[in-house]
């Protein structure tokens, strides 16, 4: 019987003490792919998951859904990849694919059967365990060739906060003679900077760090705006077409419209940003919705085809995201540190449990 | 010295006795029009103003922005109107015509310069007053040509009411093999219905009033659904392509979720209805936005390009609005009705204060 090795919480209330477990995967099909895990990224998700921010999680629990790695092992209804692949897992493993959803292109959001990557419940009763660990398998719609040319350490990130951001991006037409926000330079806003700039729109970024404005030039913005002052939207009343918020914590003494201002007509405002389950939004009247016609929404993982445009920009334009690589006995470390804010932009954990084949 | 006549409120404790009052307009400019007025819906915008629900009003004030009439006198920059035409003029009149906006077919969301058809401001100081009057001048932008064979007293409604949900349908693409959900059969509502079923969608009506079922169906849903069951959202889970809300109060016990839940992947929720300035949209939380990508937004009455396109599906398709005709002098009696709920579904007021020339 296969059994994998991970990282795992089994205290909550020592959430970031994680401890060496053996676990066993979920029965292998016809249609999954089994990837031994070369690096793993460190994402916000995981963080709001060990500290029970998004309720009680289960234990013991490998938390984990930027997963890039080596396949060792495809199922018989597989063609799309073969043992030695470099391929990458987000943070979902299989969606019904029976729903409208699925058959159009959009099983991130199925409606029915989504099986996240950790911390969920495979039908067979399996519970998902993530990528700070030696191996998983996953549903082969789940599974990303990556390009070659691409790091596996810089894919990692890629596969949930390059595509959280990607996706709306994509979906919504960033593109030249596009202007498009960005709040919040973090992992996912990081990649909304390089992503939105790659796509030959104008970035305009939104901090209250003002300390990463040059990293933020760096990685594409055109415009870096301060947000202590009161004032700051009001210059680009009505400019963008797009907004992509990342952050998870508001304000709780700036009206909701203060952003939505910033759309033109019709505009998108579209919040990634999760925050504590105890956390809402900040109130919000019905004018404020009402001045320029926008829009507010969010937006969940991405696609595979949304994916694979990624992977197609990030390949030709030879995008590099800007990552720390530690070793994955270190992730302690890693998590308190992200915790706290001291990431530039991305931990990626490297593989240190298990040699990994090929 | 030209003055008009109408019925204004005085006396904010007594929201609904109107006065009959002599008003100076505003300065007759070359883009104006001027235009003895041969009727006006009732719109619940001018209940909220009455009743101070949207703030101190100025007085003495005449509301009503569902105007139509003939035209008495036009600018020497007109050239689209001339004396004795029918038009039609609505909640706004005038706007900035430099910003984006304006330039960009979109004058309904001015960031400058929008003048309310009431209780506004022109920049020469003189108060907006509105349609429960003889008379009214605007600017030509937002004088519109009533098509023959669409009878005036007709039209009148659609000038508020008819373009804030024609506006919506038209702009996101409401047409054959879409989608349609609508809730609150009022005024606003009843127009949606009878706007998207003629537009070519399938309708959807969600209501908490079964008793207006029938009328619902007979403006053109397709499906009526009683929204008292707590689980009545469930069988159209990510089936509407656009949802319109008109209503303005909300059940504190059901989640903003309920609804969005019914949206396709980045379908859109489009709320026009406008509560009292103290009662907000239900709270959301950052994962109610999530599940489908769904987008929430507002909308602000319609441009000329809108209005005319609605017009223009009115004539074609020989579109007759529910409304309840009433002399002007009536207000009251029709106002407070409103204000209860007693409407099917729109009140218009006939001129008796002085008769109509041409």
């Amino acid at each position: 019987m296969v059994e994998f090795k991970g990282y795992a919480l089994t205290d909550p209330s020592a959430w970031s003490n994680l401890e060496l477990v053996s676990f066993k995967p979920k029965t292998f099909e016809d249609e999954d792919v089994e990837v031994a895990i070369t690096h793993c990224g460190i994402c916000g998700s995981d963080i709001h998951t060990l500290t029970q921010g998004w309720g009680k999680s289960r234990l013991p629990l490998v938390v984990g859904h930027e997963i890039v790695g080596i396949v060792t092992r495809v199922g018989a209804n597989v063609s799309e990849f073969k043992e030695g692949d470099r391929v990458g897992v987000g943070a979902q493993v299989a969606s019904c694919g029976k729903c409208t959803f699925c058959k159009e292109d959009d099983e991130n959001y199925c409606m029915d059967g989504t099986v996240h990557t950790y911390n969920d419940v495979y039908p067979d009763g399996v519970i998902t365990q993530g990528g700070y660990s030696t191996g998983i398998r996953a549903h082969q719609q789940f599974v990303f060739k990556i390009p070659d040319g691409v790091e596996l350490k810089d894919a990692a990130s890629m596969l949930c906060a390059g595509l959280t951001v990607f996706a709306p991006l994509y979906r919504h037409g960033a593109g030249p003679g596009k202007k498009v926000g960005v709040m919040g330079i973090g992992g996912l806003g990081h990649y909304a900077i390089i992503f939105a700039k790659a796509m030959g729109a104008e970035v305009y970024v939104f901090t209250h760090s003002p300390s990463k404005a040059d990293d933020a030039r760096k990685m594409g913005a055109d415009h870096v705006i301060d947000t202590h002052d009161d004032a700051f939207h009001k210059p680009y009343a009505g400019k963008l077409d797009i907004f992509i918020s990342t952050i998870d914590v508001w304000r709780p003494d700036r009206p909701f419209r203060t952003y939505l201002s910033m759309l033109r007509v019709h505009g998108k405002f579209v919040n990634v940003g999760l925050p504590d389950a105890n956390n809402p939004l900040p109130p919000m009247h019905a004018f404020d919705l009402q001045t320029n016609g926008a829009f507010m929404g969010g937006s969940h993982l991405g696609s595979k085809t949304d994916c694979y445009a990624m992977l197609k920009l990030v390949a030709e334009k030879g995008i590099k995201p800007w990552v720390q690589e530690v070793p994955m006995s270190q992730a302690k470390t890693a998590l308190e540190a992200v915790k706290q804010g001291n990431v530039k932009y991305r931990y990626v954990l490297k593989q240190d449990i298990a040699p990994v084949p090929y």
